[in-house]
């Protein structure tokens, strides 16, 4: 195990101050580069129909309107359709309008209320369509089509199947076999930063200043848009104050471009709390699976379909790309797994944290939670006989580093797992109507960076005097990514982390990020290229001093602001003497090599009250723990996983959109009516990180830490409801009325 | 001679249409990265004295006024001396006066009144020493002293001296001998633009922004001052209007960072009219030169002292570095030059546009035509017999291309030499009071670009569109060299200019560049930079793409954004299917090999009218003529030349700052009574181009362009007064009292 300086310790983030203070910048404050001082308002006109043909719209009466300066409709869209990674391939408005406040047209306005007011003037003539909500239901021959090729997103139309034995075989030799299925509501994001964008033309030259944590892919999606070089769009965002994973490119920043265009002046387009949570959500899904085990504990077969919405312009990424690891999380030696991403008459559903693992583990760990109970094992002891360990093979690879069974130690002893657990479907509390009860829950989290294609580039400049100026194409999104990377520049280099900048944020250095900050793998993508870049300046200033030593470039290192000779440490330069000029060392991310697999185990244990009368659920303690191979900054992993396990909490007991569809209404996109927890609801919440030492991570390190623990959150908190209840609920979130009719008292 | 696809063409500048419809960034403007909007303004108490010594000073006064928020003296500073390179290291304010109206405190306050009202409170108490101003004078032992080491700035405190041969054998085997002294009035820089400085801290970290040619040195000076890492500090500046030389790392600079620091609040410095043209200026002069020729006119023997005022602070480097081209630019077999740079109590002198060679060349070429009068040769024939020639070679190298003979020729053809020159003394036109005549002068200027320790750093990155970032570390302050440095992307990329975005003015990328906007170098450097950058980027998108096309690396070429195979360009792959990140190069300036010399011969041609009765000069027709390798940008080019002979056409005739030394008064320090030229003055101006494509130059370039001009610009003007008139005036600049006193009329 190496010894780290600077990597491991739990720096305070270097933005801190300026968020404490008021000074950090979000998209839409000023002080960002450029940011004209005067702007247009933007309003967008969403569609009053689930389904529908626009028949004619005319905008005559909003343009005339006094302080109108642009409206647009589909006519105004380039034929270029964007958008194609997580998205069906869209213009920013569409004639064919296939959700419920699917943007239609917009306004740009001298103020927000001449905007809104020119909004209602615009005369829209619609043929309503049939429409679709039900995953399942939008599968079949019969349902209303949203697209010409069918509803099923998923390439060819087909579902994504993965299997392997003979499940009908592996049945017949099981002894127990549990069959159920799950639903759960969507979730919208919700976080407190409203999504915004100002978008200014100058001459053919295009700025957006926008919430985003993609910001490359706003980049290259902007660029295509208008046709344009890259070099002449440019993507501005530092602070990000939430995002949730849905930040990407949206069609709303596109609106706002078109309208900057046409307005011949900056716009700026701020969605309302309304819109907000109308229109950006994780998937819900519906799911049944099928499961059998020998009496000894022995996994024997599985078959498990789950029906995604992704909503009216869903791809089929966005969900069933997810199946890759639950294959391996358990041991099957028969499986058949099923994936269905389905366009309905919903909102386009996008990536949230831990994307479809909240709304899958809900389902297949109560199952095996069920198995355990009909074999009569203990949960623990049934999940690890079932699980891979380091060095377990797959097909797809070899798993590397998998501490499993120190998570599931390690972390039983903190929530107090062997005074409290009394057996399934028995609380350790029982008094009045007041039942106690633990519950636990496991997953297989995406542990690997990206490689080259998808993740950061990073420019490593070493300055004369020995400082490091860092150029990365990371986002944060107030994870805490910058300053792990600042760390892992601090480290190469032997210097403190005072010595190091970091900018980011802005495209117009040129430098790409596809994924940004997706899928929790920001930091090691970014500690990757930080390493590589660092790699590459250490050998170009190791060429300049070398001679200088009378030795070769090969035999120097460098330290601490000095160059010295390896073998002989008290022969060095300061690097102000070696450096005239700055040099930069450039990298990319980093995919471990192909064939080794890097995971993270992550097991949460839930300690829960329900109130039998009520139905009302009391959080009151929570463990996660997880194997993340090494924490390159202790407290920003104890922030994550409390924070990604909070965020499946609500998934769990609280949070649903309630959509009433024949009113074609949304009826709580508000705080108040949209119940996300808040810091009273939350539990004591304990993190246990297991340090594995991961061979082909940075330092150690894997990726992940960021969603993981909203994977199987709601599992866990489902498993102690059981316990506490006697009864599994199997529709989420397990709201206090699904609790009573479960009881028989709804 | 290489065919280019960009470079050579007038592309206009690509921030013309900024620059014409306001939206161009000064600094002090809004629109740059975190600029605060809220900031206390910063004046500075000049001293009343020439020479003095604070005993004591008391600021109690003027921070108990209202609204003061800092008030900084000496004992502020501190104990770091700056400003090593142009000037003696200093603090930004010393207990030592040296000059009139040097800094001697400064306050920030709410509004710019308060501050006035506070440096009036402010209570000093000095003791005045005994002053010195010429600076021959101050080079006596009897003299002043500014500085413990005596008053000759120049290394050991002896004059630099270049000598070969016997000067006084030389003399004794001339012919003709011509002994004259010169003297040359100062030049403030005056330019459009106040100097303005915001500093600003956030905990450690300073930013400023202000206007200023050389970031990197305001960079560099900040961090020693404050003792801070590089990384901690940030200087920003896009757009100049007008420098001239002289932005610098200047001490208001310091002062805004000293207050800001003091008052925990941004703080806006910028001097008032003035403070600028009192406290900048071009050296003064004093100058004694000896020289002798035979009757065939061949040169045989110079002695030439000169004497710079380098004002309170001036270095040594200030003025007698530029001894290094006078000994080559006339062919002498015995010479002997004595440059002192010498501080006296006047304001620090500073670079100007062409630094020295204004003044000394109003000296030499009015030496070389009495010289070619009194031998009665032609004065084109009388140089071209004792100026080098390509590849002439001297003790310090061997002179590169230098085409002098087209340079005269295409020159005087332009000005109509051979109808208007009725030989020395003697006008063309005589009418009234009238007298009409052509002048001439020539001289060698530096035509060398910057090796990596001086020139700026690059970083080229070519997005996965196949369009590029382009980064780079050097100024801009007016002159194009960011467009054609464009340009050079372009070229070397084989794309349209449109396809390049160049970031430049801020710090924060680590990039570096000692010398800056300096000695007209900047495009040329910043070409070298490019180039190197562009060779490094395609190498490495060569390794990508090689194995795609089955060949080597080695084997393909990048253009129109595809990579070829050189053999087989219909074998091709666009950039766009080869990258799936951006891929950055890295470059550094470069200096032409050892031993070679990049020289631009330039020579400008006046065509003047002088009134005998008023003493009043019209200059009617005026033209230069250079070699400068090749035009990488031929409008640029021809703008810089005519901006530079402009430049030194006022300091030929009109401008002059007087100060009333007995009263301690600056008597015409704004642009009513300091005579800078309009465009009502400045008359037609020719710029004849010659392109020898030197070999050492990036696409045969030479740099210099924007200063050669102004070097001899004066002398070709004092030149033709004498032939309209038939006497010299070897006082500068030329006004109408000293050609009265000259005609027996003053």
């Amino acid at each position: 195990m190496a010894e780290f300086k600077v990597i491991g310790k739990s720096y305070p983030r270097i933005e801190s101050i300026d968020k404490v203070t008021g000074k950090a910048k979000y998209a839409g404050d000023k002080g960002y580069p450029e940011l004209p001082e005067k702007f247009l308002y933007g309003k967008i006109l969403g569609s009053p129909h689930h389904h529908a043909i626009i028949k004619s719209i005319d905008t005559s009466k909003a343009e005339s309107l006094p302080g109108v300066k642009a409206v647009i409709t589909y006519k105004d869209c380039p034929p270029v359709k964007i958008m194609e990674h997580e998205q069906r391939p869209t213009s920013p408005l569409e004639k064919h309008i296939r959700y419920l406040g699917e943007p239609v047209a917009a306004v740009a306005a001298e103020t927000p209320e001449i905007a809104e007011e020119a909004l209602s003037l615009i005369d829209v003539e619609y043929e309503v369509l049939p429409a679709v909500f039900d995953p399942e239901e939008a599968t079949k021959p019969e349902a209303p089509k949203l697209w010409p090729d069918g509803n099923i997103a998923d390439p060819g139309g087909r579902p994504i199947v993965i299997e392997w034995g003979d499940i009908e075989k592996g049945f017949a030799s099981s002894d127990v076999i549990v069959e159920e299925s799950f639903v759960h509501a969507a979730q919208p994001h919700a976080p407190l930063q409203l999504s915004i964008c100002t978008a200014a033309w100058n001459g053919d030259q295009l700025t957006v200043w926008v919430s985003t944590q993609t910001p490359s892919r706003v980049w290259l999606d902007l660029s295509k848009l208008f046709s344009l070089p890259m070099s002449k769009v440019r993507v501005i965002n530092k602070m990000t104050a939430g995002s949730q994973g849905y930040r990407y490119s949206e069609r709303y920043m596109a609106i706002a471009a078109l309208l900057s265009k046409k307005a011949h002046a900056p716009v700026k387009i701020e969605l309302t709390r309304k819109e907000e949570i109308m229109l950006k959500s994780r998937y819900s899904l519906k799911q049944y699976i099928k499961a059998g085990a020998k009496n000894d504990g022995t996994l024997m077969s599985i078959h498990w379909r789950a029906f995604f919405d992704v909503g009216g312009y869903g791809h089929w990424i966005g969900g069933t790309i997810f199946w890759l690891d639950f294959p391996i999380e358990y041991i099957f030696p028969n499986a058949r797994f099923e994936g269905y991403d389905v366009n309905v008459n919903l909102v386009t559903k996008r990536p949230f944290r831990s994307v479809p693992y909240p709304g899958l583990t809900f389902g297949i760990e109560q199952v095996i939670d069920e198995l355990a109970e009909k074999v009569g094992m203990d949960p623990i002891e049934f999940r690890l006989k079932n699980t891979p360990r380091t060095g377990s093979e797959f097909p797809t690879g070899k798993l590397s580093t998998y501490d499993i069974e120190e998570v599931f130690r390690r972390g039983a002893e903190m929530i107090g797992w062997k005074e409290k657990w009394k057996g399934f479907g028995k609380p350790y509390y029982a008094k009045g109507s007041k039942r106690r009860a633990v519950g636990l829950a496991y997953t297989m989290y995406l542990g690997e960076p990206y490689g080259p294609e998808y993740g950061p580039d990073a420019l490593l400049t070493v300055c004369p005097d020995g400082s490091i100026d860092l150029q990365i194409s990371v986002s944060d999104i107030g994870t805490g990514t910058i300053t792990a990377i600042a760390q892992v520049a601090a480290e190469e280099f032997g210097v403190s982390i005072e010595d190091i900048r970091v900018s980011w944020g802005d495209t117009s250095n040129g430098l790409f990020d596809l994924e940004g900050a997706n899928a929790s793998r920001e930091a090691i993508n970014g500690a990757w290229a930080v390493i590589e870049a660092a790699k590459d300046a250490k050998d170009k200033i190791a060429r300049i001093a070398a001679p200088l030593l009378g030795v070769k470039p090969e035999e120097v290192e460098i330290s601490n602001k000095k160059v010295f000779v390896k073998t002989a440490p008290e022969k060095s330069i300061p690097l102000n003497k070696v450096l005239k000029h700055s040099i930069t060392g450039s990298g990319h991310a980093k995919a471990p090599p192909k064939g080794i697999l890097i995971k993270d185990p992550v097991v949460q244990f839930a300690d829960v009250e329900v109130d039998l009368e009520t139905g009302e659920v009391t959080l009151l303690n929570h463990v996660v723990a997880s194997d993340i191979g090494k924490a390159l900054n202790p407290a920003f992993v104890e922030c994550q996983l409390i924070g990604g396990a909070t965020t499946s909490m609500g998934y769990a007991i609280s949070e649903e959109p309630i959509i009433d569809k024949e009113n074609r209404a949304f009826l709580n996109a508000n705080y108040l009516d949209y119940k996300v927890l808040t810091s009273l609801d939350i539990p004591k919440t304990d993190v246990v990180i297991i340090e594995s030492h991961e061979p082909y991570g940075p330092y150690g390190a894997k990726a992940g830490v960021g969603e993981q623990a909203t994977a199987n959150a709601a599992a866990a908190i489902a498993n102690a409801i059981y316990n506490a209840i006697g009864v599994r609920i199997k529709e989420g979130p397990i709201t206090p009325d699904r609790i009573l009719k479960a009881l028989g008292r709804g």
